[in-house]
């Protein structure tokens, strides 16, 4: 794989500053630049290091300005958007390395009737049982198990070792790594004749279509009816999502993120990692959640909050030095309380 | 499966408010209804619902009040505990739709000298190994794992990709969820000449029975001795168990919940979801610990706890209260010291 | 297995008090011990256990302190670090329990090319993709998958249903625990036209050496190079490590910690569990992070944090004692008010 300044300009849209002829073989993080290889500069705070990175060819933010007095060796192609170029171009790449699999590996457990289109693949030692469809271009990994009736959409990748239990749906385009595990029972009991008695879990998950769901992260089928990830929401690694929860579409979990039983949730919201949601809520849409926050109550849309009960991201800043004054304040009020009882 | 109010009523020992005769054949929530369908309300909270419902049957419970001006169309059939009797008639449905699978996969690992009963299941790609004792009824899904010695008992159900370490010992009629790992080891280094040298775990883990694990959730294996899981004690998705840790009974832990190692928990305590609890600890019998809560020394009995580190849920709100007024004192001493400067 | 207190003591280089003939052939703890079983003490809160155990055998640190006027039953052991000592006779046991594996059980995958060495293992549906290089005396448990080129150093121990993707390099004597993840893709999307782009991830995951991983803990991949574990790091359970990670030489991640992408760590830090750290950070060396804190900026060495922001231990504990204070603060605020006021 070699491409030219060029090709890649014509490939990206992009503008070329310098030898259009110069070639590329790999890619380098910009401060990491050696000679043959390509890299990306998006994020203003970088721009120095265009001007020692051994890097042949740069893709570079058309919005990024430039010291005149200073020089550099590289290419440079210029984008409206250097990261989502660099995007679709490791997608190029990605592809080149990880050629799409085809064909049924052996041994593998197809239950009678099952139809594995031709373009699709079918590792070692997956398990797909009765009633499963599989869409075309679909990729399943070695170890998956799919459990009765599930129903896998077009174009999808399922990685080694995923589960999904019986009746769930998963639409086109989607992505699910490793050790994930989509349809287990939500977790419900009720205390009778002092026990805990298992509430039986009959509903099922549907994934819309252009989800990612992280390695091992865990989505629980509904108790009655649809657990529901809209189309387009993503979701990193350890994300728990419990049972009857219902996301509209383009949200972002990030890591170890738990949202409770029958929670709603509008679109493009983003809970950064490690954020707990509680049950039964209503959620808007365009909210950012920082780290570690917990939401107790509803939320309307287009908030930034943060903390443990969620507060506006300003207010719980303001808070962090107010506590750390606590000492100070209290020896103010214990020197006034001298000055007046003088 | 169809059944009239009349079957369902002498099924859960209810009373019929309505048309006897009319039919089901489907289950719906009360706000979702539809003829045909069978509803249930237990939360006054919902009672509006049943005026609008158009599902043909609703389990009622006779704690609920009705309006006697407002109609509703549905069939009702009152019970004691609706939701309780909800579950009975989902583990029904449950036990319809999932019949119990018998029988042994092709190909499976069994270790030469294993019995597997006549009314078990194993599935494919399924690994027993050498010395595995199974009890009667047990259910053993694809792709589980079962180390050597390990021993599970009657009418188990083990979801598919469920890892157990050698010598752990699985009670009767617990459900295992995809994923979890039973019996990995503890976590314990002792720094020896400038290295992290790893302390061997050969104890085991003990799951009395009755006990209900979420997916991907990890209980590791005792140093010495045993982590023992008390009877009738469940756990969600994504629960950390260290080394050495011993419950009582009907526990339950929501997702996310870490307890470290070698801390004794009592009975009927609840964690809500992503709770941390220090190891070493004492911790009492029927306590609830609010959500993201981290509980740093030993408990007593019967509190209702939150924050970290953990005080009364009460004292927690107000806590909430109080620092959005900091900025508020901090003023007023200001005022207060220049009043008495003048 | 059974020796006696003199041959236990010459392993472990310590001196017999007592009689050097009574043998054990168990090992249990202190308050539980029997007869013929070996104990430790290491921990003087502990002492008084020395007085009633029933084992027969006690490695003992030379530390503690014993009363005189009080007896006790067992042989000591007396050793520089009971601890650690205890840790070296576990092991002993541990390899005589579990003796290494050998060969390959069938049916596996080996893809056509793989070398395995003679003395190495590779378990029944573990799945070995082409080009993977295993080295000698490693373990591969059943149903472990590895990608495309994966190198795995020798004598490592992949236990059951490990998953590692194409291209990453797991060095010597590494341990991974059951349903850990290495390798799938870091979490990274750009905006594109109303839609999240995925942005490939065409990096790897290196783990240098003398590794452990806990059960279910993932690791992502780089966007582009390496997410990076150093030599002698140890994790704990369901860990998660964002792409481009890098850490240095035995830090200690306790369970359920969460690290962001392209955070750079030190060496002998110490994360306790459900510990966050953001992205794109420089953490030094030798710091303790506090259970459930989260660290939003980058740190020096040597501190002992908590919180979330994290503040110095110490005056953690003192924040909370304020905390508590607060209504009596406002209180006294009022009375003030009021009496200037007069």
């Amino acid at each position: 794989m070699e491409f030219t300044a060029q090709q890649i300009a014509m490939f990206l849209r992009g503008e070329v500053i310098g030898d259009p002829n110069v070639k590329v073989s790999d890619l380098a993080k910009i401060e990491e630049g050696q000679k043959g290889r390509l890299s990306f500069l998006s994020n203003p705070k970088y721009t120095d290091y265009l001007y020692t990175t051994e890097s042949s060819v740069v893709l570079i933010d058309q919005s990024i300005e430039l010291d005149p007095e200073r020089s550099y060796t590289a290419t440079l192609v210029k984008v409206a958007d250097a990261r989502a170029a660099m995007g679709m171009l490791l997608n190029m790449v990605q592809d080149a390395l990880n050629p799409r699999k085809k064909g049924i590996e052996q041994p593998s457990f197809i239950a009678e009737g099952v139809q594995v289109p031709a373009d699709a693949y079918v590792g070692a030692f997956a398990y797909i049982a009765k009633g499963v469809e599989i869409g075309e271009g679909t990729q399943i990994y070695p170890q998956v198990y799919l459990g009765d009736n599930v129903k896998v959409g077009k174009n999808c990748l399922i990685y080694a070792g995923v589960k999904i239990y019986h009746d769930c749906v998963i639409g086109d385009n989607c992505i699910l790594h490793a050790g994930c595990v989509i349809g287990a029972d939500g977790f419900g009991f009720a205390p009778v004749d002092g026990k805990l008695q298992k509430i039986s879990q009959i509903g099922n998950v549907v994934l819309e279509g252009d989800n990612e769901i992280g390695a091992n992260t865990t989505i629980d089928r509904a108790t009655m009816g649809h657990t529901v990830i809209g189309r387009g929401t993503k979701m990193d690694n350890m994300v728990q999502i419990g049972h009857n929860v219902v996301t509209g579409q383009n949200n972002i979990f990030c890591a170890q993120v738990g949202v409770a039983g029958t929670t709603k949730i509008g679109d493009w919201n983003i809970f950064a990692g490690q954020v707990g949601v509680a049950g039964q809520l209503s959620i808007g849409s365009q909210n950012t959640f920082g780290a570690q926050s917990g939401i107790p109550g509803n939320i309307k849309d287009g908030q930034i909050l943060m903390g443990t009960p969620v507060i506006p991201a300003k207010d719980w800043a303001r808070q962090a030095v107010y506590l750390k004054r606590l000492p100070d304040m209290q020896n103010d009020i214990k020197e006034l309380k001298k000055s007046i009882n003088k």
